[in-house]
């Protein structure tokens, strides 16, 4: 049994963390983190989790770092000082943050705005998609793992660049995704009478998991992957839907993607390929991606449409799954392949 | 490892015992039953599920027969036939219907106008409330699982009548469903555009799960208990709460009554008393039922609030509960203790 | 053409009190108050309306004076100063806040734990339910519109108490509203995560609209009435549904029941029975109010399922109603009698 | 007072248009037209109208065609045939279906895999969208009025064409739509369980408005427009959102995009551009269209976002906006250019 530490345990991904981690074989949550809500019960954060009576606590690199691994699912910006508190301490970290995704100082600069403070760790951290890098997350102790926007992104695009199937620029990502994306603070932007029976594209051409996207995809291609990006937000609480388009290279079929696709994620127990276009309501709940692949020869364009769930594969399930392979579980160990209907 | 029959395995709660039973350490499915789905594979009804390829079928008494335990999801009066006709295979039966829940052919022909085919069965089957009536379960070979309402209401005020608390009748059960509990047809009344932004009251006086609640609270007392009981259909998928009025008897404070209650859940995993009002959201995804009691001296009036989920502690999830009593597990192996959020 | 100010316009009941107004043959809007949003232009806080370009304004008393009407959509506690700094300036008042709705300083003092600043006007304001106390309105200067929830407790149960066909005690009050009817403010009980797909009881024994009930509905009967309520969230934007239990006096027949409303309301153009209990969504939008009664032998017990839109019928509608019969304008001037579906 | 004919009385469209005519001043309705509903009373279908006594009868042409305008709010392929019933009568017709939006028998093969069975009325119907075809609608005695989604994709591209600043191929509209878009049967598709908390891509590269945005869009540009459609679902009642992606032409700016937009709709009541991409629902309730625009000079791609809602712009209310043209009346009469919210 391991010890890990949950930093962020009152938001929704760090209520998600601690569900799947309460029910794992292998891992036995020592230390509960917050801000705001430290000295808080679980309970009064989470009340639909058991062990309510646990309490949130400050940070304290001292017993956070004693913990075998820490998982992050703190605000953007806020994880590198806690990472390095604690690293050398022999912790594994799992950072769901956006702090430790990208490659370069440049580009954290070009998509942030600041410079990063601790530019010598990038590119040193495992980029956290088991199922396309699964080695350099087993053999590391630094992982990032993915936004929810890229993860569903980058998963049905990654084999089809690889394979040359696809052109590397023009690629158009159109998603939305639940209420949950924004996490859970009580803006205005996330009242039930704003969210509610009404959709609405945001930060249109500014959103920073664009440049994510573009840094991860560049690694399965020789030349530069661009991406325009737009997210929506729908009136539903869990689930990302990502309308992918590209253009098919000359002699590209719709088989030749589909067989690219299937190659690739033959072994995996989470991603699959389906026919007719997924409802995020077939993965809600699940650790599981679904994508569906369809060949406009017409306007000679590649349709992608994937699904997950944004809290599960797109943050709390996937962290756990990289967990897994850090410590030399199953990968799928203590995650849901299947999820809630209705 | 037992194995299982699931009949009805293609509607909600159906789904839900697969999903259950897929990730228990004690049964195997080896059966899924359906109707007008048969034939299907189980992702076309399922896609949320794993084992998607696996095949429903007809009824076959003989094969249904031999598995250890058949669990019944049909539709209110199609769990007679089937279960007479594998009555004596040695299976043991959990049925989620109502055709086995009232105990006398009398109270059967008031509550559905019928008569029912099999009376001398009424009386015979242990009533599926593991919390309270665990003993008859664990001896007994055919289990009448409980509707959702009524788990609802008849946990919170059992104690209460035990310890004569409350006055046995003018007790009102004033209640609210989410979609899921009209079940999966494609009826005018299940449409998105009917249910959506939208509430109401539905059969006022006459849902058959007010008969089912006397019964069984009559089994606490020596006089007969009224209820009246309003259902209200509420725009979500999964949840009940019931806000439930009762008469306090001369000289019963709060703390009596939370002292009544906690006395005979103290020991439950998942029955629990709250301060709060509980939010049906604090319970979606668990077999867990939160309740909370609130007296008004100014109308003598007891006011009580539970919240289940549905599909879990009022169909699925207490079904399989009541089979680990009946096969010898711990109550709750293979039940979530924690729900989702959001 | 009468020119109004309306107070409170960034809020909801504000954006439909402008709305109205601005397509009201006989009021012309000429001064839009508000507090935190002043200086702001009214698109900017009301994106669907039209005349976005107007400019919201702080409280003035000499330009709010010298409208004819003033319109107060002001938060519990905030009416009293602007509308004692107007009286005597000739305009007259309609207040949709709860500050005036009580008849005695006790009362007051009861329903808000806080003395009333301005005790001697208390009783001297109309109550404004048109079909109800519409002469007073009309010769009235000064009206205290509802609550929305006593509005459609009052409306069905009023005939009923006038004609003694119910017991004045015993009345139990159980009623659902969208998240409307809580206001517009960012807070952690109004955002979509907690709202959405989940259902909870509030302010049970506590809520302020039970003391506006009672004193409403004692003007209909010698004695005391007494109410229990019971509010619920529920997940939808708009609509308020009361189901409200009562018992009758003996010999109360339900074809009495209906006739003593049917007469009272015959000549209403909003306030209607129906056989069948009403959804909300047959009157959002509507100034309309719908109810249904339903009579239990078995337990004496009558049932009464009323719904009106919150925003219309509970508050803004309502509120022009008002100004209409102290305006001399037919009753139904401006207001729709028609619903949006779906 | 001119008389008018709904056909397709019962449906949602159908009933938006008795709502606005029953409140119109021009026009007084004198036939509710109605199949499988006809006999009934309108109160039984749209519990949300007043004048609920009405019947719904089933089509006569001799009635119908006394009327002196006709509105058909029918399935796809059921206009054709009671529109030639009633040519020749003098009725002045106004189809919503999608039966005369073609131009040619050709296209219509092409997009419905049927003959058009009167293939000499296409191409002399006009295409209602009064903001841009005024002419031909004021002048003419038959209207197509457009699809929902093609109003949304073509009203913001159109004066892009004319002016040649974006390439007529390599367009892509990915859109989300409420649920009333779908109609109003009840489908496995339309269930609650099924769209609420999911959102899912429907009929990729097949749907049937793509074939209609090319044929209007060829209108304002010589060469052959193309247009990559993607509907998707969304759980929200009304609403369309588009997001379409276009290549502009050398040189263009974003200021000559806003700029030709504006000058186009510079003197429309229900047109308006918007700096921040809308929101659904700032404009559900109304006829109005918002649009806002961003260029990414990154990719070379201009990015706009369109609001509407179905049933009003995409629907009834640019019917009678045609209506009104066809008679005389000043556009917008009887049209609401303010929403709901929330």
């Amino acid at each position: 049994m391991y010890t890990a530490a949950v930093l962020g345990a009152s938001g929704y991904a760090g209520g998600e963390l601690i569900r799947f981690l309460d029910n794992h074989i292998g891992f036995e949550v020592v230390f509960l983190g917050a801000n705001t809500s430290a000295g808080k019960t679980l309970s009064s954060v989470h009340p639909q989790l058991s062990g309510g009576e646990r309490i949130l606590r400050t940070f304290d690199p001292d017993k956070v770092g004693s913990a075998d691994v820490v998982f992050m699912a703190l605000p953007h910006g806020a994880s590198a000082e806690p990472a390095m508190a604690i690293l050398g301490s022999g912790s594994k970290i799992v950072d769901l943050g956006s702090d430790f995704r990208l490659d370069t100082a440049q580009r954290y600069l070009d998509a942030y705005g600041v410079d990063h403070p601790f530019p010598e760790q990038l590119g040193s951290w495992a980029y956290g998609i088991p199922e396309l890098f699964g080695e350099e997350i087993a053999s590391s102790d630094r992982v990032a793992a993915p936004g929810c926007y890229p993860t569903s992104v980058v998963v049905p695009l990654a084999p089809l660049l690889t394979d040359g199937l696809i052109e590397p620029d023009g690629i158009i990502a159109d998603s939305m995704t639940g209420a949950s994306g924004a996490g859970r603070s009580s803006s205005e932007a996330l009242r039930f009478g704003v969210i509610d029976e009404s959709v609405a594209a945001y930060k249109v051409l500014e959103h920073r998991h664009r440049p994510e996207m573009e840094r991860v995809l560049d690694t399965f291609v020789d030349s530069d992957v661009s991406v325009l990006f737009t997210p929506h937000l729908v009136p539903m609480q869990r689930g990302i839907l990502s309308t992918v388009y590209a253009t098919p290279t000359p002699g590209t079929t719709l088989h030749d993607v589909e067989t690219a696709f299937d190659s690739v994620y033959e072994a995996s127990v989470f991603v699959r390929r389906v026919v007719e276009p997924p409802h995020t309501r077939w993965v809600v709940g699940s650790n599981n991606l679904l994508a569906s692949f369809h060949l406009d020869t017409r306007t000679n364009t590649l349709v992608i449409v994937s699904a997950i769930d944004n809290l599960v594969k797109g943050a709390a399930g996937q962290a756990v799954q990289c967990a897994n392979l850090m410590f030399g579980f199953e990968e799928s160990t203590g995650l849901p392949a299947e999820g809630w209907m209705p």
